[in-house]
């Protein structure tokens, strides 16, 4: 006999999880889509050759070979993706001719990574990604909805959310003003992006050693501590470079469009992101009521989508929540706790074989109420039936007997039970939902 | 540059048809909900030696390595599961103590078998799988739901189905009161199973150069081509086998619990399905209008799931759906043709920089209602928006004009304008929707 267990980095979830994990999956998609954002889903294999365009160093790809095949035959041609952004890019090239553009899509996948697992790093994980392509520009209008999406699903989640914005354009522009130059500034970017990890003494050492001047490093430090855009004016004062007043610019346009978030949304000069790839507007966000976990999601816009395979500019901005590990960290500390296991509101009880067909009937009834609803599956005691329904936490009974006149509905919670029409009971419950 | 291409068996749709899909995918879930249900999602991989535990022949398994490592360092130990019985029948066995039962599951998830692909054979494909699981004994209602279900999800997606139900008993006990005996049984029951394909008059020779006499290939093709409860009485008279008869009452149980679906519900003695799996009810169901399709779902009764991992007898019953196939098909016979390929129900037109606060607002009442809604991205010419709205299939559009005491609301479909309040028409909208 094979004794099953889990394999360590791919997560799986009891039902009550799981019916958790679907509400927050369902919460972000009806968020995406009431921004008009279409759903994509692309294959979970692509080219190897393809996901080798970008960004694969460092994550570890699971390739796929046929088992029946000799080893080395399939040639690793296929592998899982990492990532849900080289498909978007591959498929937005691929079926460019067909996609209206602005193309508005978002994709919540599972994405695969053979790296060592670890608290909070799985091999297999959702990914729940919102990106908008544009042909040659990219309207600003949409740096500030990822933000304003991103504090809707938290709202609707009802966690409390940090949305730190910042742009890249007054990060290089101000290093570039203060005298820095090409290789220089991204050296002395990741260094600062190190800053609450390893405290301003550290990044102002090691910035001395790449050769900043004492006023270059405080200075680059000074940036990095600015919160909001009062401060984001006095600290470039008097810097008059071409790309840190276009950067400034659009942080102010995005932060006003995004006024009416108050204490959501925070303008944070310290945010770095990844480097070699986003080139304005960058989001990070976090919960304080959880600050180990870190970010939740993160992102930001970017000059040219899918440059290896297709000749088109294609400017976009997505942000990327990393669902798998926002859920498992709030199960492992409390922060949801579910316990229903099924998605039954009412378990119609079946006292004896005779009232299967008035069974049936109110449960149909309930269903194209759209209730959902089902039959105890075999005449039983009731009591064994409530207990049934206790365990999978069922709110509601309702017993056949005064079928079709009336029917007792029976809340399990409080044990409160009422006597009326089934119709009647929908409609009350309408008004106040269980 | 890397030229973008489909991987042959690796579906992928356009925007117009993800969304299909996804209505296709949600009404299903909520069918499956409505009976109480609960969604199972287990990981896409395996250990390899779970997979080999059943039917593992023929199907040819995708194993993960990864692509960093030396060739062979991985051994090969996992892969991507191939069907959702396999791992439901791991994952009971695994979660045992803490699954309620009888546990019923749902699970729509994409398999993936590395089979050389064709015309409606892909390598990764969507299953939407519904199952439950008992302890020892599996009440016979179940029988009945599962081809309930089956019923409802064709109804809600506008599809004629044919639901084909027999009896693996009946089948049994009936060759078995023939006087055939053991590996004979299963021998002429494969034969049998290929009469639609092969006609009556090969499977007869077939059948003789088995060993059957004449008379017996007579009685086996009778059966075969029994349809109805009453036939199913007929063809039997006189035969006293109990398992047998333990099949009819089963059949005619079911048949009973499920007389209210009419034409949709056959009972068809000549299904036979996966001969080694199966032990009671069998189902297997057809589109009228696209008979080449072939059989869009199927299933059955089995004594035992998890025989493999857990010394427990855990009967079940249940039915897998081949969504894949099904769109894939009707996508290509035209009998789903669909042209909107983004959610959004409402453009609010953006004439000018001056309306931005207006637009907003107006999408964030929409949003609040319910209502898919995007602001044009940028001020710009009035045809220029509508094109985009038109090319979308976005029905309405909105102008900002007369904000916040009215809006004028124009039907793109008929070019019909209205104007009103926006809360007037978000009302009036709710009983007529668009």
């Amino acid at each position: 006999m094979l004794k099953p267990g889990a394999i360590s980095g791919f997560p799986e979830w009891l039902p009550a999880q799981r019916l958790k994990e679907l509400e927050v999956l369902d919460t972000i998609r009806r968020v995406y889509e009431l921004h008009g954002y279409a759903s994509l889903e692309t294959a979970a294999v692509e080219r190897v050759e393809v996901l080798q365009t970008k960004g694969v160093e460092g994550k570890e790809i699971y390739a796929l070979e046929r088992l029946a095949a000799e080893s080395g035959a399939d040639k690793r041609e296929l592998a899982l993706h990492f990532d849900l952004t080289v498909p978007l890019a591959r498929y937005v090239a691929q079926n460019y001719p067909q996609l209206s553009f602005p193309y508005k899509r978002y994709q919540i996948q599972k994405v695969w990574r053979g790296e060592r697992p670890a608290q909070g790093r799985f091999r297999e994980f959702y990914q729940a990604d919102i990106d908008v392509i544009s042909e040659d520009t990219l309207a600003l209008h949409f740096d500030a909805e990822m933000a304003a999406i991103i504090a809707e699903i938290f709202q609707r989640l009802g966690i409390q959310v940090r949305i730190r914005i910042n742009n890249r354009k007054v990060l290089l522009g101000f290093y570039r003003a203060l005298g820095l130059e090409g290789e220089q500034v991204v050296s002395a970017l990741r260094e600062v992006d190190k800053l609450e990890k390893v405290g301003p003494e550290v990044v102002a050492r090691t910035l001395g050693e790449q050769g900043l001047s004492p006023k270059q490093v405080e200075r680059c430090l000074a940036l990095a501590q600015v919160r909001g855009m009062d401060g984001c004016r006095d600290v470039t004062c008097g810097l008059n470079e071409a790309q840190l007043q276009e950067g400034l610019a659009e942080l102010e346009f995005v932060a006003a469009q995004l006024a009416h978030l108050g204490q959501t949304l925070e303008v944070d000069l310290g945010i770095v992101r990844g480097l070699d790839y986003y080139t304005g507007s960058i989001y990070e966000a976090v919960l304080p009521d959880y600050p180990a976990l870190g970010s939740v999601c993160s992102g930001g816009r970017y000059e040219n989508l899918a440059s290896e395979f297709i000749k088109r500019k294609l400017p976009g901005v997505g942000i990327s929540i990393g669902v798998s590990r926002l859920l498992s960290y709030l199960f492992s500390k409390g922060g949801w706790n579910p316990t229903r296991s099924s998605p039954t509101e009412v378990l119609v009880v079946l006292p004896g074989e005779e009232h299967r067909g008035a069974a049936n009937e109110i449960a149909r009834q309930l269903r194209a109420a759209n209730v959902p609803a089902e039959v105890f599956h075999e005449p039983s005691k009731l009591d064994k039936q409530i207990r049934y329904a206790d365990r999978k936490e069922i709110p509601h009974v309702i017993f056949p007997y005064l079928w079709p006149a009336q029917v007792e509905v029976k809340a399990l919670a409080t044990g409160h039970q009422v006597t009326l029409g089934l119709q009647d009971w929908l409609t009350g419950r309408e008004k106040v939902p269980a």
